[in-house]
């Protein structure tokens, strides 16, 4: 089983599909952290061009559960529903990503907690939103314009949550936080030395403040590798001494699989 | 002249009284880019609690306009309005940053352009809002509940856009923004070096999709000194040598100045 951020139609819908034919929704992010315990979740991470979904980076931070998996979707946004209206519901990311678009056509944009919800507003009060083609299908809404993000390279990724770290397929990555020890950016130098030293690549860096005050990070860090290697373990082991806090979050296999791109 | 994301009672608007006593309101943190020129105006740049604001980073990488100011402020999110209501009406990084007060008191967010766009609905459809003291005071609406954000070390920087980078005082800072020639955030350990080894401090750095591919990274980073500095000079020469991309956006004096510090 595994829980997704519901309602049905969204792109949490479809990243859900691709792995578990009857996907279970809910109606937060936290509430499927919460659920998928004992269970399995996923999770919207990161966005091509929106960068990460902060939520989530912060329940990664409290979870007990481990990054399992990663799944990356291409998304096109449509324009759904009554094409005289002036106000588009949908997702603040999706917003984000057609704000061009929404600038140029004079359109206002209310934000809703899924582009699926934005659709159900948007039938509800005969005006716009922002959404998939399944979501189109589902609510039975026209499509008043496909692809209207503001850039054409539109892909999300997805972190799979669950209680077990799959074995080393050869092909994964191991993903992290860590904070450095005197809270200034400038420490981050010596941490990266020690990937660099024994080439490990890192595939995702990304700063998030630490809740406390302006200019504090926490570092999460994607590398490649699986916490089973033995050099990923020496090097994790040298981190967590120059770091005031690492915390792993697991290790996956790495998506498009290898065999795919050989196809 | 300075201009600000209205309307009057957000706090962009109390951010910019502190530096002009008749701050004029735009729509959109994009307008405010656009008529600043040949003035100046004032955009959130990054709150403690959320990270960046990223319609801001995206901003100042199109700018002709340089940074010529920062100014930190303290944020006091109040809950308002009508307090039997279960809509909560305000902007997202408001809703973001009261994301756990919410959850709580199962309350339902609709994003809006700004916090006092926000207490405006909240007036108008007799539900509430998350917005300031003065907003509060501006609209006429009775405080429900002060302070609600998760974390009460809540500040928000903003970034003062002007044509004229201001001479050195001496305490001052230098924005720039850089992508790696290969694409890899393991690059970025070769740009860190250059500021490393000439001891210059980082006080952010924050990566960001270049909005072409996932994994692909600009990087916003504020180091002590100014362009006029013949270290920091020299160093930033090395810098363009070693990125496929550089733009300085300006360099300006550190808020809070030390005068205040020592007073």
């Amino acid at each position: 089983m595994i829980y997704y951020l519901g309602p049905e139609g969204s792109y949490s819908h479809e990243a859900a599909l691709l792995i578990d034919s009857e996907p279970v929704a809910v109606t937060s992010i936290k509430d499927v952290f919460q659920k998928s315990i004992a269970h399995r979740g996923i999770v919207p991470w990161e966005n091509s061009l929106e960068g990460s979904v902060s939520e989530t980076l912060d329940l990664l931070l409290e979870t007990k559960l481990s990054v399992v998996g990663e799944l990356t979707l291409d998304i096109c946004h449509c324009l759904l529903g009554n094409k005289k209206a002036k106000i588009v519901y949908s997702h603040p990311q999706a917003i984000g990503q057609c704000r061009e678009y929404l600038y140029k056509h004079n359109l206002e944009a209310i934000a809703v907690t899924s582009t699926a919800q934005g659709v159900v507003e948007a039938k509800k009060r005969d005006a716009l939103a922002i959404g998939s083609q399944q979501a189109a299908k589902t609510y039975n809404l026209p499509i008043i314009d496909r692809c209207i993000q503001d850039r054409n390279d539109n892909s999300t990724r997805f972190a799979i949550l669950g209680e077990v770290i799959p074995k080393a397929t050869g092909i994964d990555k191991t993903s992290i936080i860590f904070a450095t020890f005197n809270d200034k950016p400038g420490a981050l130098y010596q941490i990266l030395e020690i990937f660099a030293k024994e080439e490990i690549n890192l595939t995702r860096i990304e700063s998030r403040p630490t809740k406390r005050f302006l200019g504090e990070y926490l570092f999460h860090v994607d590398l490649e590798g699986h916490i089973k290697d033995s050099k990923i373990d020496s090097v994790l082991k040298e981190v967590a001494k120059r770091t005031s806090f690492l915390k792993i979050l697991g290790s996956y296999p790495q998506w498009p699989k290898q065999c795919q791109n050989q196809s």
